[in-house]
C-alpha cells in the first residue's frame, strides 16, 4: 500500500528594504498562500522590526493563517576572525534548529510555510543557505521557493537617485569586514553592508565619494551624500546617535572612486 | 512681479525584471500619480516588452493620463572599444533630445512625467545619467525620484533559489565586456549582465559553475544551472535558438568559483 504524504512548502518571501510599500505584488499574493508565518523575534531592541512583519501580514493577509515565534538565537557580530566564522557557524546551526522544528512540527502536511526577509532573500541573508542546511540533514522534507525583494542597496540607490554602476563598469557589493582590508581591486563603485565599525572610515582615498543610508524606507531614515573625507564624521556622529536612539541601527553605503 | 510656475516632475519607476508581479505597491502608487507615461518604442522586434508597459499601465492606473511615445535612436551594441563607447554618447545624446522634448513639450507646468524602467532603474540603466545630462543643459527645469525595481539579478538569484554572495564573501556585478577580460580579481561571485558574445564561454576555470535565465519572470523564461563546462554548450544552444525564435533575448547569469 502506498501511503501518499503531501509535501510541506516553504515561500522565502523578501518584503523589501524597511518601506511597507516595498512589497511587490508576488509577495502579496505569496503571504496569500501561506498557512504559518514564522517568526524570529530578534529582542526588545529590535521590536520594531518584528512589529513591521506583523503589520504586513495582518494589512496584506486576508486568509486564516497562524503565527509562530521563537527567540532568534544570539549571535556575537564583534568577534574577530576566525572566531568570527565559528561564531557564524555555531549561531547557523542553532537556527537550522529552529527551522526544522518549525518545519517538521508547526507545519502540517501539504501546509505552506513562510519567512519574510528584508530586503532581498539573495544578499547577505541566512535563509536560504539554512534551509539547504536543514534539507540535508534528510530529518524533513519540504519543497521551497523563492520571491525576491527590493534590497536595501536598490532602496539606497533610489533615494540618492543614482546608480550603482558606472556606464559599463562593475559594481562590488562587499561587507565592512571586506572594506576594512582596502578598497576592492577591479572596481571604483562599491556597496557595503553589514558594517557594523564604519570601514568607511579607513579609506583615505581623496577622490572617493560616499552615499550613506540608514533605516531606509522608514520614517527614521537618514541620507548622506557627498565627498568622503568631507562628511565621513557627521555620517559617524549621526550614526552613534541613531544606535543610541533606537538601540540598532541598519545602514548601508556606495563608495565612488573618481578616477579622473 | 513674482512669476509663479509650478516645477514639472519626472518619476523613474522599476517595473521589475519581467514578472508584471515584481511591481512594487510604492511603484503602483507612484503610476497613480502620473499625468504623462512617456513611451520609447524599440522598434518591432522588442515590441513585446513595449507591450508589457503598456499592459502595465492599463492594469494599474486608475486616473486619466496621456501616453507619449518616440522611437528609440539605433545603438550599435556590436562596435569594438573605443568606437562603443563613441557609439554608446552618441546615443545617449540623442537620447536626451527626446526627454527633453518630452519634458519640456509634452509635459505641462506642474504635471508629472514618467519613465517605466525595466529592472532595477539603479543598474545598467542610462534613464538617471541621460535625466542629468538634460538637467545639465538647463533649457527645461525639473523634479525627479526614482522608485526602485526588483532587478533581473534579484530575480534570477530567486529562480535558482541561491544567494548572490556567499557567507561574508563579495559579489561583484558586471558586463559580457568586462568578463571577457577575464574572472574579475578579488571575488570568486559574478553576475554578468549585458552579454551579448556569451563571454562565460571564454572562462576555462573548471570549479566554476553557472546560474544563467533568460526572459525572466515571462512565460518565455529560460534557466540552466551547473558546472560551466558541462552546460556552457547547452546554454549556447539554446540561447541562440530563443534569441532566432523571438528576435531578441535578454539574459544574466551568475558564475561562482569554487576555492576549496
Amino acid at each position: 500500500m502506498v501511503q501518499t504524504r503531501s509535501v510541506r512548502k516553504i515561500i522565502v518571501i523578501g518584503i523589501g528594504a524597511g518601506d511597507p510599500d516595498h512589497l511587490t505584488l508576488q509577495a502579496v499574493k505569496a503571504l496569500n498562500q501561506v498557512d504559518v508565518f514564522f517568526i524570529l523575534d530578534k529582542g526588545e531592541e529590535k521590536s520594531d522590526l518584528v512589529q513591521l512583519r506583523h503589520d504586513i501580514i495582518e494589512q496584506h493577509v486576508t486568509r486564516p493563517h497562524r503565527l509562530v515565534s521563537a527567540q532568534d538565537p544570539p549571535r556575537d557580530r564583534t568577534a574577530p576572525d576566525p572566531a568570527y566564522a565559528s561564531a557564524v557557524g555555531d549561531w547557523r546551526h542553532h537556527r537550522g534548529d529552529i527551522y526544522e522544528h518549525f518545519i517538521g512540527t508547526d507545519l502540517a502536511d501539504g501546509e505552506c510555510g513562510a519567512f519574510l526577509v528584508w530586503g532581498d532573500p539573495a544578499l547577505y541573508d541566512s535563509t536560504l543557505g539554512i534551509l539547504e542546511d536543514v534539507r540535508d540533514r534528510g530529518t524533513v522534507a519540504f519543497d521551497y521557493e523563492v520571491v525576491p525583494g527590493i534590497s536595501s542597496v536598490s532602496a539606497l540607490a533610489a533615494k540618492h537617485r543614482t546608480g550603482l554602476n558606472r556606464l559599463a563598469r562593475p559594481v562590488q557589493i562587499t561587507t565592512g569586514r571586506q572594506l576594512a582590508e582596502g578598497f576592492p581591486e577591479g572596481t571604483d563603485d562599491v556597496v557595503v553592508m553589514l558594517d557594523a565599525h564604519q570601514a568607511f572610515a579607513g579609506i583615505e582615498d581623496e577622490d572617493v565619494s560616499i552615499f550613506w543610508g540608514a533605516y531606509l524606507g522608514t520614517p527614521d531614515e537618514l541620507l548622506v551624500a557627498g565627498r568622503l573625507a568631507d562628511v565621513a564624521g557627521r555620517i559617524q556622529t549621526l550614526r552613534a546617535e541613531a544606535r543610541a536612539r533606537k538601540g540598532w541601527i541598519m545602514d548601508t553605503y556606495l563608495l565612488r572612486r573618481d578616477r579622473d
